[in-house]
């Protein structure tokens, strides 16, 4: 898309200036360092800044500004933390950036019916922190201590997915600013209904799109009796698939199961200072009772043994397996580290399992055929996995080369009955994939944002090429 | 609603008829014995009767009948198996009934993947024949044998989703024909995607008023090692909740857990010819390795015990499941044969745990204080209950009395937070209470039900009241 045209955007009518300092005081900004911490990507996208930041502190702001931004045609795109990856928070047709990192409050937690109501800027690891005394917990882990607001609006999964699901599981209810700035809840807290349509299904992944999300309510899980981790290379790429899908068809509730390929164990190995065998290997975690999980264990561990695994190493203790999933999650800044000075171009799509070992093989063959600095790592149990292009920010061949690489990369797993995103979204890398991946229900999803949006005031230009 | 109005309907255009009969032949049916068969509901709603019928064999034929419906602005209702219960397949309006029970293809199975793909009119019963030699099996089971269309419209779920999840979790990707004759696909194969909007959810639980479901992408489960059931009494319907309660929080999966009150029991025992003791009583089932189930059935016995409740008595052996779960399935009839000659006005609502106890414990006393033949079950583990009316047809009286405790039990689940409707739908029997529990979010529904279906052709007057 042409990002080119944000140049041309009319600057912000001084009405529209005034009535948002009115509401929001010094908490409005329109100086440069603060637009352009709002117009960054932790990716490989262009920076754009809006032409204002506001930091809101309830749904009554967020409403009152959404209206606002109504009345004078003013694009307003909701922030969290700003670690999404698919430019989807870049605010390419200017406009105000309407940051909710400030709605932390965790309005309230029911133990017994296992869930709790959070605004949207409220972190994932914050959430946990507050429930650990409770017994409980929130599943879903996609690396970054991103806001549940902008989990939602992504549809985020990450480690967790295999076992817990998604956002589309884990959301029972959102709090809601429409495009005209009413103040809607989508569900009552009860586990499961049949009450009309599945609006909180249509608001989460849709980007901010549709609506500003200031409230969640969250499905929460007891936290386990016992929960064990083990890393495990294999001497091939399929070995390690087969286990995951033979472990599944024994019905076992694998709580993570993560692949991370050689070049991936060499950036973590370099990064994090440990000494993993370079070869395709396998991050798991076991929850349940502690007999349950020696059950699980035994038979995974038999199931890699004949499928060419090495020995597990375990961490047992908490310690320990924080250390192994902080390798994990600081795997993307461990791929950077690998070129010290390029920036990340991180792309996913997902596949139905049977696909999974063709896909990731056949891309493996293609990054090293075209001798790209490239990690592969992903959700096995899920099908979905990453490709961490490592590029040098200002060279155009390695730019193309990525771009062709990940067109090849979403071609096969749609020509596998996948996804051009798993995870990440579509934001404004990914518009044209979808309308190879969905044809003409793209048109029905237009047909939604504009019955939801009529002016296009919403996070504009996302999801959808303009036009 | 004013169902009166129905007698006013336009006869089909003659032109439409003979469109009709091109495309169906023998297939359209203007008799009165068919209309009847797909006017009348299975509770309590008055029959009222479509001006045709046809019977569908693919999904090109269902876009070119919704074509011909769209251009004489003719009703359509998509009809499955019949076995609804909110009036939501009732032809308020006349028009088309179309039935896809007889698009019976099970398309593909991979087994691999844990998915499938079906027709429309398969039914649940035939898809589990199919798959049990393949060590699959599809949980959702809400007692009818409904074919998995009408249970993708209706956001079915039944005995099974406290384990498994609804059909809002089970779907992975719909064939929908749109209301001007579009034929789109909802999603790929893979088993998460964060691509666009989630249309998929959006179909789910519209109840055919946005689109026609023509085909299914469901997934599936690895039938457990090991099955074991039993059923126990309890000397308090508290004692009875509170043992799911802390089982949940001990993070034991339980497959099933259903509850009975001693109404409902004595109406099992006498049409089935069982002797269950007359008390609140939980069906359980357990799935899992062998080891696995003992240890949660270790789990929950002590919790009953402690809980106030009585032996286990346990059916292990298929054929003693069978029995044991034919007698919960079989509890709608159960109920009517406590009144021969009556007819059954089943309710539901779902709450949140916590507050489930108080919820059935009022609603009884409610019951009880109104002297009506009543029973209360329900699938304890997500907080959702039914409550089965057994009325005199002739008697406005008793009608006029169901409509009253309806009412109150539907204001006492609002109250504590919870839906008008965990499983049956809105149809045209939940429409006020949709407004009530929603409010301004229902002016969104018709938004969407505008932008989707402008001429309103789509089994119209459902979920919404109409003007």
């Amino acid at each position: 898309m042409d990002l080119a045209s944000n140049l041309a955007n009319a600057p912000l009518p001084a009405d529209f200036i005034e009535g948002a300092r009115t509401l929001f005081g010094a908490r409005l900004h329109l100086g440069e360092a603060v637009r352009e911490a709002h117009g960054r990507s932790e990716a490989h996208f262009a920076t754009l800044l809006p032409d204002a930041v506001v930091f809101a502190h309830s749904t009554e702001e967020v409403a009152a500004l959404v209206k606002l931004c109504q009345r004078s045609g003013v694009p307003v795109v909701a922030f969290g933390a700003g670690t999404s990856i698919e430019g989807n928070t870049t605010p390419v047709r200017g406009g105000v950036s309407l940051d909710l990192s400030e709605m932390t409050a965790i309005l309230e937690v029911n133990a017994e019916d296992f869930d709790c109501t959070v605004q949207a800027g409220v972190r994932r690891e914050q959430l946990n922190e507050h429930l650990r005394d409770r017994g409980l917990f929130f599943p879903i882990d996609p690396g970054a201590n991103a806001t549940l607001g902008g989990m939602s609006a992504t549809r985020a999964s990450g480690t967790n997915a295999v076992r817990y699901g998604t956002m589309r599981e884990a959301v029972l209810s959102l709090r809601v600013v429409t495009a005209d700035g009413r103040d809607i809840r989508t569900a009552r807290r009860a586990r499961k209904s049949a009450a009309g349509y599945d609006l909180t299904r249509m608001f989460v992944g849709s980007e901010g799109t549709l609506g500003i999300i200031t409230e969640i309510t969250l499905r929460l899980h007891p936290i386990p009796e016992t929960i064990s981790a083990a890393v495990c290379g294999f001497e091939t790429l399929a070995g390690a698939v087969d286990t995951v899908v033979q472990a599944t068809q024994l019905g076992v509730p694998l709580a993570r199961v993560e692949i991370l390929d050689d070049a991936q164990i060499r950036a973590v190995n370099r990064y994090s200072n440990l000494s993993y065998p370079e070869l395709t290997t396998l991050f798991f975690e076991f929850h349940g009772t502690e007999r349950y999980v020696a059950e699980q264990v035994e038979t995974v561990s038999e199931l890699a043994a004949a499928n060419g695994g090495g020995d597990f190493q375990w961490a047992t203790r908490p310690e320990d397996r924080s250390k192994l999933w902080k390798a994990r999650h600081e795997a993307y800044y461990a791929a950077l580290q690998l070129r010290p000075g390029c920036v990340g171009w991180p792309t996913d799509v997902c596949v139905p399992m049977s696909r999974l070992a063709q896909c990731i093989g056949e891309t493996k063959q293609d990054l090293l055929d075209a001798g790209i600095v490239a990690p592969i790592l992903g959700h096995v149990g899920d099908g979905n996995f990453h490709v961490i292009f490592v590029i040098d920010p200002n060279s155009p061949e390695e730019q193309a080369q990525a771009e062709q690489l990940n067109r090849r990369l979403v071609k096969r797993a749609l020509s596998m009955d996948g996804t051009c995103t798993g995870e990440h979204g579509i934001g404004i890398g990914k518009q044209d994939w979808l309308v190879e991946e969905l044809g003409e229900a793209v048109e029905l999803m237009r047909t939604l944002k504009r019955a939801f949006d009529p002016n296009d005031i919403l996070n504009p230009g996302k999801i959808f090429s303009r036009g």
